[in-house]
This record gives structure tokens, C-alpha cells and sequence, in this order.
């Protein structure tokens, strides 16, 4: 099973949501979205005043897979990969920044949110957010599998293949 | 076979080189080409000052896949898809504009060109190369397959499938 490559939870979690709020409010973007390079949303924000967001894990998904795809590109013109990445259609736009080597921050904007200012607290919250990033997987959840656990386990997938 | 969807020759194609030539001298980009959707190289120029380029044939192939694989992304904005993007490595930088409906024009750009100028300069190219491009698809090469030409094609085939 796939599975996050990072987990965001309590105080972590607390400060990631407070530099998507703070994305927000500086860059005027309507969606902020901290996502794992393999397409899961690790935490998420809204503007109050933005109208329903599409599917977020669509988003994500497609996001991170654009992201890796990119890759053979940026290998062309000698970079390891591009840092960031800004979609712009007629009136929504895209912006992803790398937040440290596991996560992307993604900032979906329309057009009263000027590109300098989403690119400029976009950059400043993406270095933020690598920071948090890093402290989560410094400091992964403890699973508390002990012996007791592991010994009954192993008992009942020997019964189970009668091994 | 997969073709390319237009074909620039003669008098569109030296004003194609002029429009590349002369986006190549306000931005300060290394590399400017035109491309179809399909990922073929119709035009494409380098500046003067520039390294060798990465495989261009290549670079195309990469650049239309990824315009084709964003269309999703874009739908999910509520886009029909994106005019416009910009990937960022640490030193280069790949500027991607619609020249039309058929054509992408592409700069490679490093860090001495300022990305103002890149899409300020860019987005005028790939308006005066959509027109060149919607002129080349009004006006397809005329092949010159004439009546003679059918019938001889036909008798060899009848003759060789003995039919």
C-alpha cells in the first residue's frame, strides 16, 4: 500500500495550518495545500471567502504526479529538478514551490492575486513549511507494536498457514 | 505515422526564425522554438552567446507531453487548459506559451535573463507566431498527387495483392 512519505500531527500539524493561513492572507490565493511528493494532502487550507475548492486529492494527485513527470525535463537542461513551477490559465493559476525535499506547497489563485506577491510568500511560506517538513519525518509517530503484539501475531499467521 | 499537424515553409518559416530571433534578443533567453502540440520542432534559434543546447527533438517531445498531461489540471481549475507556464530550476528556467491552438513556443532561459522580460517579450512571439502558425494550417503544402498518380498507385497495388 501507498503510504504518506511524512505525517503531519498535533503541534506540527498546528504550525503547518498557521503558515497556509498566513499564505493565504499575504498572497490573497483562495486554496493552500501542503502535499507529499506522492500526491497526499498532509494538511490544507481555504480563503473564507473562496467558493468550493475542486477535489483537493485530485489536485494533490496531479500536482505530484506533474511534479515527478517534470523531472526528464528539468534533467534536459542539467537541473535536478525544477524548484518551482507556476500554471497560469486564463483566470485561475497554480503555484508550486518544493517545501524541502518530501513535500510541495501548492497555492491556487485567480486573478485578483497578484503573481509577485503569490510567488514572493509562496517562496517564504514553502521555506517555512520544508522546516516542519523536516522536523515531521526527524520525528516520525511511534507505532507502539511491542513484543506481546509482534509474539500473538506470529502465533495466529502460524495457526492461519498451519506452519 | 504520427506527423506534424502544420508545417512551416518558405516566407512563414523566415518569419517564424525572425520572430524567434527577435524574442531571443529582447529577453535574453538561450533557446527559443517553436513546437506543434505533437511535440515536433517546426523552428527553432539559438542565441549567439549560448552553450550547445540539450537535445531539442527531445526537449519538445517532453514540453508538449507535459502541455497534454496538465490539461486535467487544468480542467479542475475550470480551465480549458493553461496559456501559460513556468518551471524554475535553481539556474534555468523553461518558459512554455500557447502560439495558437496548434503551436507552443518555448524559452530556455538562464538566470541572467530577468523573467519579466522572458514573459513580457514571450507572450508577444507567441502572438505574432499563432498568426504565423493559423496561416500555415490555412494554407497547407499542396502535395502533387495528381490524377495520373492515383491511377498508377492503384494498378501496382491490384497488381501486387493480385486483385
Amino acid at each position: 500500500m501507498v503510504e504518506p512519505s511524512l505525517v503531519l500531527y498535533g503541534a506540527l500539524y498546528e504550525r503547518a495550518m498557521g503558515v497556509l493561513e498566513e499564505a493565504l492572507r499575504e498572497t490573497g490565493a483562495r486554496y493552500a495545500l501542503l502535499i507529499d511528493r506522492k500526491g497526499f494532502v498532509l494538511a490544507h487550507k481555504e480563503a473564507l471567502w473562496a467558493p468550493k475548492p475542486p477535489p483537493l486529492d485530485s489536485l494533490a494527485t496531479l500536482v505530484a504526479g506533474n511534479a515527478a513527470a517534470t523531472q526528464a525535463l528539468a534533467k534536459l537542461l542539467g537541473e535536478a529538478r525544477f524548484q518551482e513551477v507556476v500554471h497560469q490559465g486564463e483566470r485561475m493559476g497554480l503555484y508550486v514551490d518544493e517545501a524541502g525535499e518530501h513535500a510541495l506547497l501548492l497555492l491556487v489563485f485567480d486573478e485578483n492575486a497578484p503573481l509577485g506577491k503569490v510567488k514572493l510568500h509562496g517562496k517564504r511560506a514553502a521555506e517555512t513549511l520544508a522546516r516542519i517538513a523536516e522536523e515531521a519525518i526527524a520525528n516520525p509517530p511511534k507505532l507502539n507494536l511491542d513484543t506481546e503484539y509482534r509474539e500473538g501475531a506470529k502465533a495466529l499467521l502460524d495457526e492461519l498457514f498451519g506452519n
